[in-house]
Parts: structure tokens; sequence; C-alpha cells
């Protein structure tokens, strides 16, 4: 990319009277590039089936154009029209919950035929009319899509299919693999299955889900194989992807596998949103942006965060810039709020736009004014920023699923409690808050290499493939460290029937018979509880860090460092206070020849190269206060233009950004 | 109304052994002069279709008449016998969850055809025998009436054609009103129209509820032209009322328009329903009643109330008979219990009656014992109790709808916190507490010159034509008062496209662009938390009465007052301390020449002028201990015929009551 | 029996491979006896319709005869397979959460007919190949069956047919009985029925209920007769009951009258979960064994219990001993772990076995070792226990269905608060802590004269004729002790209509009229706290023992004595604090006769005689420390062999067991 695209969703349709010449001067004001458009808007675009209007595109990328600033056509899949919904009622999802009813988007079953020919239709009417235009400069697919648990008859044949060729045609292989006969639930006829639904068996629900997860690749492969027919080859195709959704972005999205959807894509797109005001952190923004940025191992643009959002995420003075260069450090190649102006109508009022629903210049758009400003002066020194992390967090859908199905802490009346992503963010955010850069991997990665510390929260099920390969990597000289729950089951949720964790006991020098949930047991020589979860760790030739104390199980080890080959590997067998878990994550960093810097959160160090070869640190001051950076070498600050010396210290106000260039 | 009606519902129906003529000796005894019968009895007096059997009904009328107590007849309707749904299936309401099953009351759908022809045949039956005699004073149409959220398919082709006709067949118009672009919903054709129940759009959803609202003041009009065919001119048609329910008589009733379904009645009624014991504050019993007697600016009765209730309910020595005097204290015309006795099987066996199961005299009986003789005492000095508030408050079945869908603090996941009637009752119970008596209007109100001072809480949807009336209203000296969330959105819940509050902020001299939750935000200058909810005012020629002081909001006015023409208008921008409330109603009281007395809350003192002209005063004692009241006049106290001089200090105990009369 | 059954469920369908051999090796070294095997396991015995597969049924049995381990065979129709549920949708129970889907087990219409038809044949050909086998020493019939809600429609119409039956065809009386004239609920047609799930009625809903209970006892018996066509002499048949389920067995089951359920059967059976760790009280242990043991007032089997159970269960070093033994001390005949092996796959994967996952010796298997060789040494001696209690706790399903519909604190919003069983367990909690053993008996026990103290916890709902027989016990010399809340309604729960304990006041010497909830209410003269419930006892000649403190309430009694005929009755009108639990039970323990050890909770000490017509006296620490036990009389403690003389002093280890034998 040649700059920083900084942009919004617009949405011509919805302005409640004519805006558009007012809205673009205000934009340009800002400093604005970039417009989404056209997603989730298929009504407008075709009121009855086959009759098209897309005189709002039209508009819009004709005043865009004359104006300057890009736009980015979306299709409007994502939210379908009635008549469509009408005349083929199978269309909506057959969900868990039955069959949904026709209102808000993301209801329908993606893989339905006759909403796959009218998709079709409209995306190509849509490519037919914009991609000739010199302002469109990519396409992105649908929106945030997931598999919205369609469970329709026929993905449900689908699976059965599926299921055949899995298992080579094997009943008897399947009812093993499946554990079928526990219950009374053996399948003894391919054509007599029981709808899924029911299904109290986890291995068989985590099979359909995988297999739900698939269609969305199918479908957003199929939408980039339609698009690929019109676009330039200047022009991209990506995708808005989301992550699991708590109130806002908090983990791995359990609805897709990112990695095998983001296939199709030229460049990955995503979306987050985060807590704002006090409760402001970074972690989501860098969560969200290391996720997005492995999954091609490149740039990504950010196609939707808050410029408003909810009422309590209204940003304090400075945070919205503190967030913009939060992205841009970790990689973002651009960063799009959503959207422009608030909705003035149906479900989402308060969910806010850079203008309110006064459309007057307001404390939002100001900032929005001086962030765009900016990122005009020093483009060409951000844009591309490379990472090269020797750090790898390795997470995993198929684990993700499997832990809902049988939960950390699941009670005795089966409630759960802590889930998959709770220790992916328990991992990933200490490591934020240490300045300790990652990327994400999966058990599919096959070259580690790269990596010299390779972290493993909670890798509950997992193929041996996997586990062979991070013994192998660990014994070449790795340094591994995982949580408790990790390689206890296979990548069909049949739990190993050795030692665990399986495999990687042996790496460990450590292996445990039996676990509980902690009650007032603590981390012997600490404070530190030990909270949700306990393994029994015995000794198979490691070195105990810590203890257990408590009088029925202080002869436990909780956390063990083991040297293997010419590696080292950390086993932490509980959930362990922040301290200890720093000393952990410390100590493999050490071993793992990871140089950590002394400031961590609130100051947040982050770094990478830029297209002229040069180092880029981002310091970014998360705190509600002056914090000091001390330089570790020449640089200059790319925002003030100052030039610092190796061992200055700089003072940064509360929100207070450096972008360092040094050589 | 020549006395206070004082009684009961009266089931001999449910009687498990034949108790009439007992019930009667112990009616009278305990001075209890009227009975409300044959509501919710159907089944019992048409067992099977066209089969009629009225012999109860006849059986206490002939007792009653006997005794000279009087009659109250319900019409049947609220619960339907099930031979009606068994032969039309369509009877039962079809819901947002589905279609009723039978079994309780109030799950038909009131509009359906055939449940209609059946309710005719019983009213027009059970008014033949009943409109002659001597001892039925009136008629009750149905009980509680609600829409029941009926979504049944005739109900919602009849919900299209009134959108047909409001937007005079302009489906541009509803899809522009409504927003309906907006995640690809727009209608495109009038015959082609999802169910209702899927919507997410808030606009039409609330139109829909508005519609559901207009189906009840059908159904009682309907009731009442039935009846009025019979009933002799002396006998009055009323309907029992309730409220939004939170285990007790709450707020605005979410179902109902109050106002208009009062149209077809002679006279008001409601139920109310209340905490007691340690809980008991008289606050339900004067917003019901201020609510009942706003509708028709006129007395009304309290249909319904507890003796004992549930047990928690049980109430304390004493505080029955302060509970009747605040009715009557409110301009209740009569006060009835539900029920006589307790029931011993079904569904409500502990909502208990006067007498308990075991139809002994009980402490509650011999509470009503004390109060049915001291009735019978002052019959003429207290009946038709009239009043002249120079306040009111606008209440508004609109912006509860809006304000259920779009909830004042909805946190990001979509759950909704606070509601529209709690704002109603923040401010509605500051006022009781301060003794600052009011009527209930709504926006249709047109004529306001009889206000001095109209607080407006949280009205947030809401026609230009009101706010014009407002403003002209407050520009010839009325005194307004505003929460925060007001004249946001227009009547169709679609909000204001310029500054807010929309018109009004000329009024208070302050707008604001953007609002969020407060945290750990206070007032500048005391210790008072911002709660809820807080928007960013603006200085519009306004005085700041109060700032936030919050270190990224402290540019921003809290409350403000602005002089408009001969008037004043106070804004309070946030949830405040009920301190600070006081503060600003007694500083808006004062602009608005209303006189405040210096007693409050535990000490309620009420006022209204009786039939020979004469102020009455009720001073009401709800709190725990002993409260001394101050006599502004002389004037003699009803109850107990001691006469007072002005500026003597009286003693009232615990529960104690005066009934001060004046010129 | 000759031996105690020590043993575990054991299913070689599930194993992931063959460990036959080496399963049966430590069992042997374990000193396991036993092993229940089949049940649940049709879709292996019979993977379609009507071809059978009983191999590993054969395989094991070879195994456990060849290796003198004896075999409980458990009829597999616990869990239906797929193919019937395809074939006979009629099956899956219809319930009022709707149809259930095909999936987990007890999901079905046990009296479907085409179930039945199904389940017969499967029964027969188990019975066929299983009832020659040496091994085989008794039958299971299903498993912890119940009714699970089933309102399938021939269920309906049966119940209906039941009702003409009942009220010998009188409509009239029907209505009567129930009160269904309320809310126009009238039955006017026996063939027009609503659904029994739509009723708001308690009586009717509770008949149904009563209904679908004795649809366990039809099942249990029909399966026992086909049994019965096959077995030896020496085979037993028994079913394994289990207890309301809260997480862990905690009261009276509400889907089944095990008294009634029993009645079919050779000998108890029953499982038994409780928390463990810190938890660990051995109340439910008791509770359980006392219950399951009055059935047949005789020995009973523990068919399941936990080994590992829930992470939060792994017991403690020497847990797994003091609950065996708690078992065994209230009459146990055998004690069986659910389940060998932990299972890999399904919904049950951490309801773990004897064994973890990984099949390896660990500290569970190690402590079943130790019982194990214990138990084989002491066989005769401890066996056939047998009990000769004074005291009896009267339990009701017909009162727990009531109070389930008519909960003890249920509020104004309806929401239900405590239930019958949290007294029951009060109640019975505190005797247990005081260990003064009881029998649990029923309103339907006719012969009381065995028992000198007999308590009703709330016994809500009682027909008449077991409130005469208590009436008549008591006058002739027997204690009864009742909490609020009994003979309140009839056996059709409706309300007694006079003076409330129905009958029993003039027993008691005390009756109400009122009740409320308690709120900063205090026993005069104590601190303790009135909990939950209070009635306003008044006095009808009793002795009050304790009043309330409250400035409304403090003219009733709160506890009342009362001396009537030869015997003593308490009344306790309301949740009491322990320590006054426990005073008024020592009391009445002493009125009754019936000597108290001092020792009390966490020291349990539970008698009995065994075959040699010697004393039995199991004391038990549940304390986590020593406890000091004082002998009583010259005994020799079983386990250890050490002799004990009267007066001296043992000291228990935490988790520590006596068994004393005396004369």
């Amino acid at each position: 990319m040649k700059k920083i695209i900084y942009g919004c969703a617009y949405y011509d349709e919805y302005m409640p009277y004519e805006r558009l010449e007012k809205d673009i001067e205000m934009m340009k004001k800002a400093g604005l590039n970039t417009v989404r458009i056209a997603e989730s808007t298929w009504s407008t675009e075709e009121p009855h089936e086959g009759e098209y209007d897309f005189s709002h595109i039209t508009k819009v990328m004709d005043a865009m154009e004359k104006n300057g600033i890009d736009v980015i056509i979306g299709t409007p899949t994502y939210a379908i029209p009635y008549w469509l919904a009408h005349k083929y009622p199978e269309v909506m999802a057959d969900t868990h919950r039955g069959r949904n009813p026709y209102g808000a988007r993301q209801l329908m079953d993606i893989s339905n035929p006759d909403f796959r020919k009218a998709a079709e239709r409209i995306i190509r009417k849509l490519a037919e009319i914009t991609c000739r235009r010199k302002c469109v400069i990519g396409y992105q697919l649908d929106n945030e899509t997931k598999h919205y648990d369609a469970c329709n008859e026929h993905i449900q044949k689908a699976f059965v299919q599926h299921l055949r060729e899995k298992f080579h045609g094997s009943l008897k292989e399947m009812n093993r693999t499946y554990g079928l006969d526990y219950w009374s639930n053996l399948i003894t006829d391919w054509d007599v299955f029981p709808d899924i639904r029911g299904t109290i068996n986890g291995s068989l629900a985590c099979a359909f889900e995988e297999f739900q997860r698939s269609l969305v690749d199918e479908y957003l492969a199929w939408q980039a194989a339609i698009i690929r027919e019109y676009k330039r080859p200047d022009q991209f195709i990506t995708h808005n992807f989301d992550y699991e959704w708590r109130g806002y972005s908090y983990g791995v999205q359990p609805m897709v596998n990112h990695f095998h959807a983001a296939e199709c894509l030229d460049i990955t797109g995503c979306d987050i949103y985060h807590p704002t005001q006090s409760h402001l952190t970074g972690a989501e923004i860098a969560f969200g942006g290391d996720s997005a940025r492995s999954l091609k191992q490149d740039n990504y643009i950010v196609l939707e965060t808050q410029a408003q959002g909810f009422p309590n995420w209204h940003p304090y003075p400075g945070q919205l810039r503190l967030q913009c260069y939060a992205h841009l450090a970790s990689g973002a190649g651009g960063v799009n709020y959503w959207h422009w102006h608030s909705i003035h109508n149906s479900a989402e009022t308060y969910w806010m736009g850079i203008l309110g629903h006064d459309f007057e210049e307001n404390d939002v758009y100001r900032d929005v004014c001086t962030i765009g400003h900016e990122l005009e002066r020093i483009p060409d020194h951000i844009v591309n920023l490379k990472k090269k992390n020797k750090a790898a967090v390795m997470v995993s859908n198929t684990a993700l699923s499997a832990l809902t199905r049988f939960p950390i802490d699941m009670d005795a009346t089966f409630q759960a409690g802590s889930s998959y992503n709770d220790i992916v963010r328990r991992v990933y955010d200490t490591m934020y808050q240490m300045n300790l850069e990652c990327d994400f991997i999966t058990p599919e990665h096959e070259d580690l290499s790269r990596y010299s510390l390779i972290v493993l929260p909670a890798l509950y099920a997992v193929d041996e493939a996997c586990l062979n390969r991070l013994k192998k990597w660990t014994a070449e000289g790795g340094t591994l460290v995982s949580t408790f729950k990790t390689a206890y089951a296979d990548e069909n949720v049949k739990v190993y029937t050795d030692r665990k964790p399986h495999i990687l006991h042996e790496v460990f020098g450590t292996y445990y018979h039996g676990f509980t949930f902690p009650e007032n047991v603590t981390l012997a020589g600490t404070d530190g509880q030990a909270e949700l979860f306990m393994e029994f760790l015995e000794n198979e030739g490691c070195e105990e860090l810590y203890r257990y104390d408590h009088r029925a199980w202080r002869q436990y080890a909780a956390i063990t460092k083991n040297s293997y080959g010419k590696g080292t590997a950390f086993y932490i067998g509980t959930l362990v206070p922040e301290t200890v878990l720093k000393e952990i994550l410390s100590n493999a960093a050490q071993c793992a020849d990871i140089e950590l810097c002394e400031e961590s959160y609130p100051l947040i160090v982050r770094k990478g190269f830029n297209q002229y070869g040069k180092k880029l640190t981002y310091v970014l001051n998360f705190s509600e206060k002056e914090e000091t950076y001390t330089l570790k070498e020449n640089a200059q600050d790319l925002l003030s233009g100052v030039r610092f010396e190796k061992g200055q210290a700089v003072t940064l106000n509360e929100t207070g950004v450096l972008i360092l260039e040094s050589e």
C-alpha cells in the first residue's frame, strides 16, 4: 500500500436528508481518505427480485471519485431482503434454537442454494457497476460472516456425507472414534442419522461445529471467485473478520476458522471493538491485530472500529488518537470507523459513529481531524510495517469447541465456568503487558523454525502430528510453555488413553493422573492462590519451580521446567497469579533469547520495520498520567520530528504516542 | 357519589361450603357496603356453549339486596372457558413467545371474532339478569385488560392496513419514517410483510405496540356499548386498570394507554398493590391514585387492593387503615379489597383476602371493622374530594415503548438496564416525598394553562406539536423541568436530526452532542454521584447550576436553569442524588408559585376540596414512630372530631391519620 | 447376603482398546468382588432392530466367572437406540418443554407401547443369556427410572380416565375438589380436557404428577415380572433409585414415589453422590442410606457412588474409606463405584471412575485397595446390619409436589424460594449431626407403634386418615414434632378450611390464622433469627417455649410444647437457628425415651446389630483433625482388632473409623 487507509463506513442510503456534499466536505477537512459502502444494503439495491437500483452506489462513487476519496465496496449479502426469505423460507437458518425469524442480519443459511443464486446475481450486478471505477480500491466479501449455527437439513445431510468420507464408509470406525456406544448412541445406518442438535456426544458435536466452520470457508471462497471475474489487479479482496464477542472483541472466533477462511483473500480485514475510557488498555487492539496479521503473516486492514460506539465507550480526549496508533503498531494498514454518522432508527441507534445524531462537529470529530492530518504527513514511513516476532501463541478452534463442551471448571450441574478464550486471553494479555510481542499460529502450522518461543494456552484437543512437531522443535532448541489442559484429547475430542499431557509429558518431564478445582490452595512459598483448575503434577525428571501448598496436595508440583534436547519446556499446572505468570514467561523469554525491555504496561512498546528497512518503535501511553520511556538507541519521533539520543528519557503525556524510527 | 364505597370482591362460586349468610353477617359487622362479583367466572355461568347458569349471581344479588349491600357486576370475559378455546383454537393469543396454551386468564386474543361472539352473548345474558336489580350500582368491563402481546395473523394484517392508511399507501414514506433501509429491511410490497415478531426495527416494533394498545381501547369501548344498551342511568361503567407490575403496582402500564382506554367509561377504576410492613411508603398508593384520577380529572374507585395479600404483605396493626385513607387522600371514591376470603385451590391460594383460609375473624378483619365504622360516620365530608393541582408530570406510552427498545443504560451486549418507569418513579417519588402533589398528563394534552409546573421525566419520543406547546407555555410563564433523555426522538421513534433536546434546547438554553454512562463522576462542589446516564450539556445561554467533576468531562454542565420568555426552564442532564433533585424541584416550585409545606415524608400531606367546598387536608404518618404536624390554619379533624388552632402542633402516632377540614 | 458387595460399574463396550484381562487383574488386586454391567448399552446389544450382539456381555461374564467376581446385570433400557426413536417418534417423551429430541438417556416415554415392545424383547434376550450364569447374582431393572415429565397424549388420556374413576364419573366432584371454578377452568365434558401442561390449577397439576409417578411403579413392576420368568431364586432384583439432584444427591425424589416403586424389588438399590474434600459431611450418605433402608426396612445396595467423580469431588486421602464405612453404617449391603474407568468421549468424560483416563494406578485406586482388603477380613461381622430406630421422619411426594407449586417463600412475582426438601434436609441434617438416627416413613405408614418419636418437616398436604393416626399415636404416648407448613392442605392440595394445623392443632395446643415472611424477627430472649417463614401461633393450651421478638408480632408464639394424652407434641412455627432446633429435638428425644450420646458431628456415631446379634457401633470422624470417642461399653474394633474398655477415650485420626462390636 502507498498510504494508511483512514476512513469510515458510509451509508448514503440511511441519510435522513441529502448530506453527501456536506459530509464529503467534513471528511476532507478531517483527512479521511476512504469510505466503505454498500455492505448490508441489499434491499435498497434490489427492492424486488431482479429489479436493481444502484443509484446510491453510483452517486457516492461519483462524489468520492471527484473528491479523491477511495471506496471499498462491500457485497451486501450479510443482510437479506424480505422478498428472499418470503419466497424461499428455507433460506433462514434452522439452528439449535429452531428456525430463525426474518428480521436481523446474519440469520440465513449461507449454503442454501436459493440464497446463493440471489446472492450471486446481486454480487455480479454490483461488481459490474463498480469494478471499472477508479475510486474503487477493493472489495469486502459479505461482512462478519459466520455459520450462524445453521443446522438445516441439507447441511446435516452434507455433514453425514462428510463423515462417511472421513471414515471411509466405516460406521464402526466412526462409532469408536467418537465413542457413540455411550448412552446407546451408536449409529448403525448411514441413512438413519439423528438430528445433530440433540446429540450429547461431545466429539460428534465438535465435528459438526468444525463442519459448520468449513461452510464459511467455502462461502467466502465462492464470493471471492465471483469478484475475481470482475476486479482489476490493483483492487484487493478482503473480508471483515470478527472475534468472539463479549460485548466487545474478546477472543478466538468460535464460528470461523480465520486461518482457513482467509485463504481466498488478498488482504485480511477485521473489526475490533473494545472498552474505552478508564477501561482502555489496548489489549483487544493488540490481540485482534496480532490475530489478523498472523492469518497471512502480513498487514491487514481494520475495517471497523469504534468512533464513539456505545455511550460507555465515548472516548476521553486523546484516546481516539492513541487507539489509532495502537492499531498501526500491530501492523494495521488502515483504520476505518464504524461509521460516519449515527443512525436515527432501527437497531443500532446507539452504536454511534464519528458524528452524532445531530451531524454537528463534536469532540470525536475533532480528534479524527487531528489524526487525519498527522497521517497525511508521514505515510511512507509508517505504512507496510513488518514484524519478525520470535514468539508465537498457538490457538485452535478445535480446542475452543471442545472446551465449550467440556468447560475447564464445569461444575457438578454441568454449568460452564471459564472457557478456552479466558485462558488464551490470560496468557496473551500477560505477554501484552510485558511487551512480549507474538504471532498466532495453529496446530496446522508446519514450520515452527522461525519461532524460538511457543506458548500453548489450554491446547486441549490436538492431533499427534502437531504434538510431535512441537516435541521435535523443542528438542532442537525451542522454548515451549504450556498451561494446564493441554494435549488431553485428540483432534476428534477423544481423550488420549495414556499419560497426560499426551506425548509432551516427555518434553515437560512431568505428568499427572488427577486434577481438581483448587480451594484454598496457594503456590508454596508465595501468597499466590492456585485458581480455577489444578493438575497433580508428578515428577518425571523436571525441575519443580512451584509446588502446591495444601494439606492434601502438597506432594504435587504446580509449575515445572525441564531441559529437553537442546530446548526448554515449562508446564504450568494451574491458573497462577499474574506476577508468577510474568516470572515464568520472563524465564522462558530468556531461554528463547528474546530480549524484553524494562517498560511494561501501561507503557506499551511495539516494534517492526518500515519499507525503508528502518526499525519503527511505537511507544503508547495507556496510563492516565505521564510515563517515561528510555531510548534504546538514537531515533527520531516521526510524529513530532524530534530526534532522541540513546539513553535519553522521554516523557509521554497521558495518551501520548511516540513513533521512533531508527536504523 | 353519596358515600365512600368500601367493599371487596366476593366469589360465591369458589366457596368450599355454603357461606353466604355467615359472610354477609361478617361484612355488615365490618361496615363493608359493596361487593364486586362475577368477574372471571365465565365457566361457571356458561359451563357449555349456550347453556347458562347464573344461579350464583342471582343468589348473591338477592342476599346483598336484602342486606343493603351494593353490588358491582364484572363481566366475566377476562378468563375464558375451555370449551371456547377448544372449539376455536385461534382464540388463544399468538405472542412473541408463540401460541398461548389454555390455562391461565388473560391469554386470549381480545380481538378474535369468535371470542367476541361468545363474549357478547355472555355479557348480554349477564346484563339482562342484573341491570334491573336495585343493588347493582355499576358494571366493571372485563378485568385488567391488556393486549397480552397478541400478534395473531389477523392483527398483523390489520396493522399493515393501519400503516397503509397512516402513510397514505406510500411504502417509501414508511420506509423512510421507520428507517427500514437499515440491515436490508425495506418493505417493498404491502402484501409481503414479514412477521412483526422478528423485526429488529425499533420504530416498527413501537408502532406495532401502539397498535396493540389501540386494541384495548376498541375492546373496552365495544363492551361499554353493549352494557349501555341495558344499564340504568344511575348505574356506572368502570374498568379495573392496572399498572406496570414488578411484584406490585409500579409504573405506567406498557400494554394500555390508560388515557385512551378510559374514554368509554363513566368512572375510572384501578387496582393498586404495594409493599407493606416496613416497606410501606404510600408512594404506590399515591402514584396509582394520581394516575387514575388524571384519566378523567375526577374521582376513581380502587377496585382491588390488598387485604393480606402475600405473606410478606401481611399488614402491621394500623397499616390497613392508613392505606385506606391514603387512597381517599388521592381522590379515591372507594376502596375494595381483593378479596373477601382466601381461596383453597388453584393458582392464587396465597394471594390472601380479608379472611384467611379458615374463615375466622383475624387481625386484618378486625382492622377492616375499624375502618368500616369510621367511614360510616363521616361519608358526606370526605366523598367526592376534588383536587386543583398546579403541577403535572407528563408521561407517555410512546416514550415507554421506545425506551424499552432503546434502554437508557443499555450495555454493550444489549442488556437493558433502567427503563422509563424507573425515571418516572424517581421523579414522582421525590415529589411525593416533598408533598408536591401533581396530576399526570400526556403529550396529547392540549390545554396546559391550568398548570404552572410541568415535569418531563425521560420524555424520549415525542412529537413536535407537543414540544411546541411546551415551548409556548413556558414562554407564557410556565416552569418546565426536564430530565435527560427528553425530546430525543419523534413520535415514530426516529431520532431527531438536529440539536437535542429537540426544539426545547432553546427553552432550556442548553444542548448536547454527546453522552456517556457516568463512572466516578460527581456533581462539582458536592459529594453527589452522577448516576446511570449523563449528557454533555453545553451552554446556549443558561445558568449552570451544577457541572460535572471528572477529568474528562468537567467542561460540561450537569444541571441548568434558564429564563425563557416569562417562564423558567430547568434541565437535569444526569440522574442526580435525591437531595439535589429535591433542591431543583423546590427551586422550580418556587418559580411556579407553588407553596410547599415544611413537612415531608414520612409525614405525608395531601389536599383537596370536599363537596361543601371546604378544604380537606389528609395528614398520614408513614413512619414507625410519632410525628408532629403543625396546623396551617384552624381546622377540625373529621376522624376524632377535635378542633385545632392554626400553629398548633399535633402529634400523630405510628400509622396515625388526620383528616383536617378547614375553610 | 454373605459378604459386602464391593464393586463398580464396568463397560467393556466403552474400552478404547482391549483391557479386560488387565482390568480384572487390577480389580482382584484391589479386592473388588462385583461388577455391574450392561446397563444403558442397548445400541451395542441390538444395533439394528431384532439383531442382537451380546458378545461384550458374554465375554465379561466368562472372564468374571473365571476370576470369581460377581456380576449384576442391568437391563439396558435407560438409554434407547436411535433406530427405535426413528421408527417410532412417539417413543420420545413430550414434556412441558415440548417433545424431547433424541440424544441423551432418560428422554423417552416409559409407558409408550412401542418402547415397551422393544424393551421387552431386549430384556428377554438378555435374561436368557445371563440367567443361568453362576457369576450373575442379580438384576438391576433399568436405571434411575423417572417419568421424565412425559405428558404424551396417551398418558393424558389415561390420566383423564384415572380421574373419571377417582371421582366416580362426577365432574362436579372433581371441579369442587380441585377448585377448577377458579379463573374459569371448570371441566364440563370428560372428553374435552385441556392439555394438562397449560393448567394453572395446583391441585390438578399435582394430581397429574402423582399419576406420572405411578407410571414408574407400573413400569418397574412390568420389568420385574419379565425378569422373574427367568431368574434363579438366588438371584435378586433391584433398582438404582436416585434422589433429588442439586449437583449431588439432595433430597426426596420428586419424580418417583420410592416406597411404591420399590414394592416389586427383592432388595433396594440406590445411588448416592455427594460433595467431598472440605465439603464432605456424610449427611448425604446417611440421608440416602436411611431413605433406601426404609423402603423395605432392610439392607440395600449402593449401586453407584463416586470414586473420583467430578474434579471438585476428587477425594482427599482417606476420604474414600471413610465414605465406604459411612454407607455400611447406614445399613448398606454393598458399595459400588461409578465406574471402573473414566470415559474418553461423549457426555460424562469428567464424571470420573476409579481409574482416570490413563488407566494407571492412582491415589483413588490405592484407597480402593485399602478398603477392599479390609472388607475381605471382616465380612461376616458387618454384613446384614439391622437397625431398630425409635425415631422416624415422615416424608411425602404429595407435600413435595404441592410445595413446588406453592413454595414456602414464594415471592410476589411468584418466584419460588426454598422448597420442601430444604426443610426436610434442615431437619434431617440436624438429627444427623446429633447422632439421632431415624427411619423415613410416609403418610401411608399405618403402624406407627414401633416409633416413639415422629418428626413432620413441612408435611404440607396430607390426608385426614394420616393426621388422625398421628393424633391417636400421640395420645397413646408418642412424641410428635412438627415444623411450620404442616397439615395445611389435604391430599388433593386443597387447603383445609378450618384451623391450622388441621386436626393436629388439638395435639399441639396451638393454631394460627396468619403468617408472614420474617424480617428482623428474633426468637425472644435469644439472638436467633426467625427465618424464611413464620406462623402467628396462638395459644390453645400449650406451653410457649419461644415467642417472636418484633414490635408487630410479639403477641405470637414461635415454638410450643403440649401434653396430649400420654404423649407430647412440639410445634415449630418458623425456621429456627440450628442451636434452637437441636434444643427442641433433644427435648423431644428425652420425651421419647431416646438416649443421645454426647458426641456429635463431626464425630458421627451410627448403630445396629449384626447377624450374630451383637451391637455394632460405627464411629466416623468427618473432621479434618483428631477427635475423641469415649466407649459406652466394652467393645472390640473390628478394623484394628483392638479391644476397648467402657469409659476409655479413643482418639480417631482425621477420616478415622471404628467399628465397635459389643454385646
